[in-house]
């Protein structure tokens, strides 16, 4: 009656779409819950995760840019991506180009058999580029279309940098910044629902594609 | 593109289940939440609520007791039930019969012409009692059949009224409890999946419907 597949939780930050599902984890379910130091701190600062009883998940701290076992058998590395901290968490000025443990990427398996989840990322760095080089599939941050698309839509006066999220077009975006790392299979995730990639009839969709990205949806299924 | 109808949220308790869900409702939506004091100091203390922008969230402290609007119009009244605080804020020695504002009840409207709302509610008092008495509707706390429901399917060493629930059946349960008091319309919400008046073909069922009870569902709808 309290079953679930889920054996290993790892949250890439502490952003509440990120971390709000861990809620609904609660009901005496057994998983890893695997973390960045950062991570972890922003759990241990709300009582609300005290839910995530101690008895039933394992909570496992995960340095960057070293190997662990994800699950059993199953190698994977955590890299810092350029990124800032939560929303709620930002006091005064907010730099989002932070590369500590606040916002990650994960490569799971090695080299060119990789398959790499960034679902934020607020800049390409030449660091970065290098290590996502040659991988075999990327599902990368597909937030935004155009970095000023929430001031065009009067949803907010930030940019999409500025929320830590660089845009798909454009100079600097994704688009550009992933052309020509050789990776095999590219994909977007992590789409706002102003992006106009999501209608499957836009101009801006057929860019993409033919730039040789997916647009990431419901129940896909990825096989490796 | 971020307009929702709901205009008051109004959470009786500070548990999970009654507060997670204000985390969906942080994009930009304008409402008032309208809170007790307890619950209200448990949000100051996770800042991960702090993504309520307060520019778009009206934060409104209710005393109990006290008529208040719910909505233009609409008065309410919140009344202390028996309780306890929410599992994660458990510290040492717990108390189920906390009559603060832990746990509420949620009269909405006035005398004979009322909806109460009673999600959870550790056990009957004289005093509750008469406060429902004559009441129109009342959607009452529906946790657990039995008491000891949960033992029994080996899912916690808890009783319900330790989890600050009564059950529907037994001494003092609330098919017993809330017959006699000549409400209208009895309707159970908050049935937790082990409860089997799920089960529409089940004897508790049976025995719930013949007693004058409903089982609430998703999409019902009421009219007053």
């Amino acid at each position: 009656m309290r079953h679930s597949p889920i054996a290993t939780v790892l949250p890439t930050s502490a952003d509440i779409d990120h971390i709000a599902g861990l809620l609904t984890l609660r009901e005496g379910q057994s998983f890893t819950l695997m973390l960045t130091r950062e991570v972890s701190e922003i759990l241990d600062a709300n009582p609300v995760f005290r839910a995530l009883d101690a008895n039933h998940v394992e909570r496992r701290e995960i340095r960057l840019d070293a190997e662990f076992e994800l699950l059993p058998g199953l190698p994977a590395r955590l890299v810092p991506v350029p990124g800032k901290v939560p929303l709620y968490m930002e006091e005064g000025e907010v730099r989002s180009d932070l590369e500590g443990g606040q916002a990650v990427g994960v490569a799971i398996g090695r080299g060119d058999r990789a398959l790499w989840y960034v679902p934020g990322c607020a800049a390409m760095t030449g660091r970065l580029a290098d290590r996502l080089a040659g991988a075999d599939t990327i599902l990368f941050d597909g937030t935004l279309w155009k970095d000023d698309e929430l001031l065009d839509s009067g949803l907010s006066r930030k940019t999409g940098r500025r929320m830590g999220h660089m845009p798909m077009s454009g100079p600097g975006g994704s688009l550009e910044a992933l052309a020509g790392l050789g990776i095999r299979r590219r994909i977007y995730v992590h789409i706002n629902n102003t992006n106009p990639v999501l209608d499957p009839l836009s101009a801006e969709r057929r860019a993409a594609e033919a730039a040789g990205w997916e647009i990431g949806c419901d129940q896909m299924e990825l096989t490796c």
